[in-house]
């Protein structure tokens, strides 16, 4: 039989999952700390509501299946569709909803470094305020996220997808290009600015157009890059605006300095209608998150507008990122103390001593194979847990028991009555 | 568009996701006192992994499809499966090797009360001991699990199949039937003793052999009960054996009293080789968790016999008898505090406030809707938010914000630099 694994997928072993639950609990902790509240959906939806606004290339991706009634259902492939639904099938939601949702999602790509094809997403999302303090929200609330998890080395591009579209039209590209032109911008930091001018050209854009457009997508910097654009139109300038007020919000937040306008940043997705936002790691020039404003995307659920704002981390690429920098400082087990019964007359000493220590909330072994004391003493070097509880016959008659510390090679008796003191 | 949910899953709105998260920190919790750690895997696996031991009614439950390159994937149904293929992959893992798993399982049941296509299990395995002290452990660490979550009325029902299975033989019930027989009295519950009595005479067994069975499926009590038995044979007194050495674990443990033998308990699964157990709530006379000792399944993965153990806990069943006792007291929201601008130019200091509050680990909203302060009250009321930290311009030249409880409606004027302190 085949036992293996179906390709692109992968197991956690407890390890790994010592270091992955540590990154979702301070994700999940700051998230809450911003008054962001736990929402779940389940791993499957109707594949219309999936296939509605996905883009061709990610509806490809989905992975799609019937159930026994003939239902066309699909893996879901992010976390902002299902929220999505949840809003239109919700419609008296109290506003502002503010969830978050770190959780599984599948996409049927070709499996390469860093990329899966179940993977984890981290997202925070605000539904129902048109406020850009809602998208200062979300961006600072990521960077303390960052800021937790050790990073110091990031910063977090901004754009407007507004101002680009504004400034697009004003150069008479045609409207259908648009979004192709989007496309191609959103490689900038990929394929380079030369990359970007040919596969402009080849879309058979003006050379002027493009000479235009190419000094556009240079301008980045500090919120007083805006200056060199001619608010020509109200679009134009309302596009700013926006900008203004979230560089406004953000240095309330006290988090000015992590922000860089950015007019090469479009991001892929179809449905961001406003705001748009990255956060870069500088080391690796590796985006860990992004996001941005999406005020249309509910209505093709329920036909009403409905503002929304979110922000996605890269929970995979952080922790492969973690690891290769070394950032995690935990221990290999979640076990802290092992119980260890010299010989087979003094288990029920031996567990009941374990039954102690875990009233108290510790994480206790005993030993479960009969196995004599050297063997359990390599059981829990190999295991990696630190401290070692033995149990024998001759410092029971003393009320005592012997606290070996691995670590160091170190043995104390302790006295049974104050083993929860010591440890 | 159809924007509704697929038959039989469901949405967790946030106030439902606080509870689901609670239980599910408690089991975590306990489990990990008892040195189980972390494992997850994929929600996919090969089908021909999940179909392998499932049995019939179980395989036709499987969401199966195929991947784009023509694999046949279906959703886990349960999570013992996945641990014994993982175990398959990883030969030289440490035994014993003690992992829980909290997650989603799917199947294609018709839904009912209490009956979901996709639910959460908690199950916690040991795999590579043959001691009698395995079973007993994981029987013990969920007995705490539901003394923890506020379960006082229930019981452990225990069994051994091998003593059903070698009683049987020596009645000379044909070794093709016992499965069968199995099946039929694993319902002894649902449908009595008599029900189960026209069960058996219908599949054609001898009455006497019928009487017998019945007799020996009456058989309940403490360990005491196992004297009725005649031990014939090695086999029989290897299972009374087991039974008494259970019985002997779980008496060190300190929790004998919530034993009780009961000889009608077979466990649906094929899998289950040796002592099997199950969780009833008294008061709904239901089964909260369930297993057994598997020491066979994972030899179909890998042509090795490796003796494991483990228990599930029904985590939907466990939240329903929870919130139809009402054993739940937590709030409605995850959020602490919000602070509220009386108006938009003290915006900057309401920002700054909540961002000290939240450095200290402090659940913290701000108002992103521009609402008015009755509006912004209004909000908290129907959030179920508490504590309203007010920021107003006159009380900011005293240097302070006022505090309000929305519980009480009692409000103090709380100086800025001591908030901290008092929140």
């Amino acid at each position: 039989m085949e036992f293996g694994l179906p390709r692109g997928v992968r197991d956690f072993l407890p390890s790994e999952m010592i270091r992955r639950e540590y990154v979702i609990n301070v994700i999940k902790n700051i998230f809450e700390c911003y008054g962001f509240e736990p929402l779940d959906t389940p791993a499957f939806e109707n594949f219309e509501i999936l296939a509605a606004k996905c883009g061709p290339e990610v509806k490809e991706q989905i992975y799609y299946f019937k159930d026994k009634s003939g239902r066309e259902l699909g893996l879901r492939f992010d976390l902002t569709v299902p929220l999505a639904r949840v809003i239109a099938m919700n419609p008296n939601f109290i506003k502002p909803f503010k969830r978050y949702c770190i959780s599984k999602v599948w996409r049927y790509e070709e499996p390469q470094k860093g990329r899966w094809r179940e993977f984890y997403q981290a997202d925070i999302d605000i539904v129902g305020s048109e406020s850009m303090l809602a998208d200062a929200e979300c961006v600072a609330c990521v960077i303390d996220v960052f800021k937790k998890l050790g990073f110091d080395d990031f910063y977090v591009r901004i754009n407007n997808r507004k101002l680009l579209d504004a400034l697009l039209i004003d150069l008479k590209v045609p409207k259908e290009k648009v979004v192709d032109v989007f496309r191609v911008v959103d490689k900038t930091e990929k394929v380079g600015i030369d990359g970007v001018r040919n596969e402009l050209m080849k879309m058979g854009l003006k050379e002027k157009s493009v000479n235009e457009i190419i000094s556009i997508i240079k301008i980045n910097g500090d919120i007083g890059v805006l200056k060199k654009i001619e608010a020509k139109n109200e679009l134009i300038k309302e596009a700013m605006d926006e900008l203004v007020q979230f560089t406004r919000f953000m240095e309330m937040f006290g988090m000015k300095d992590y922000i860089k306008i950015d007019l090469s940043l479009t991001r892929g997705l179809d449905y961001y209608t406003s705001i748009v936002f990255e956060v870069t790691y500088k080391k690796y020039n590796k985006s860990i998150a992004g996001g941005g404003r999406y005020n249309n995307l509910i209505k093709i659920y329920r036909g009403q507008d409905i503002p929304a704002t979110g922000i996605s981390i890269g929970v995979e690429r952080v922790i492969e990122i973690m690891e290769e920098e070394k950032m995690f400082n935990l221990p290999k087990t979640t076990t802290q103390i092992f119980v260890a019964p010299v010989s087979n007359d003094v288990m029920d000493k031996a567990l009941k001593i374990a039954q102690i220590l875990r009233k108290t909330g510790k994480k206790v072994e005993t030993e479960l194979m009969n196995r004599n004391l050297k063997q359990q003493l390599d059981y829990c070097n190999k295991k990696g847990i630190e401290k070692v509880l033995i149990v024998g016959k001759k410092d029971l008659e003393n009320g005592e028991v012997t606290l070996r510390n691995l670590k160091d090679g170190k043995e104390t008796k302790v006295k049974i009555e104050k083993i929860c003191e010591i440890l």
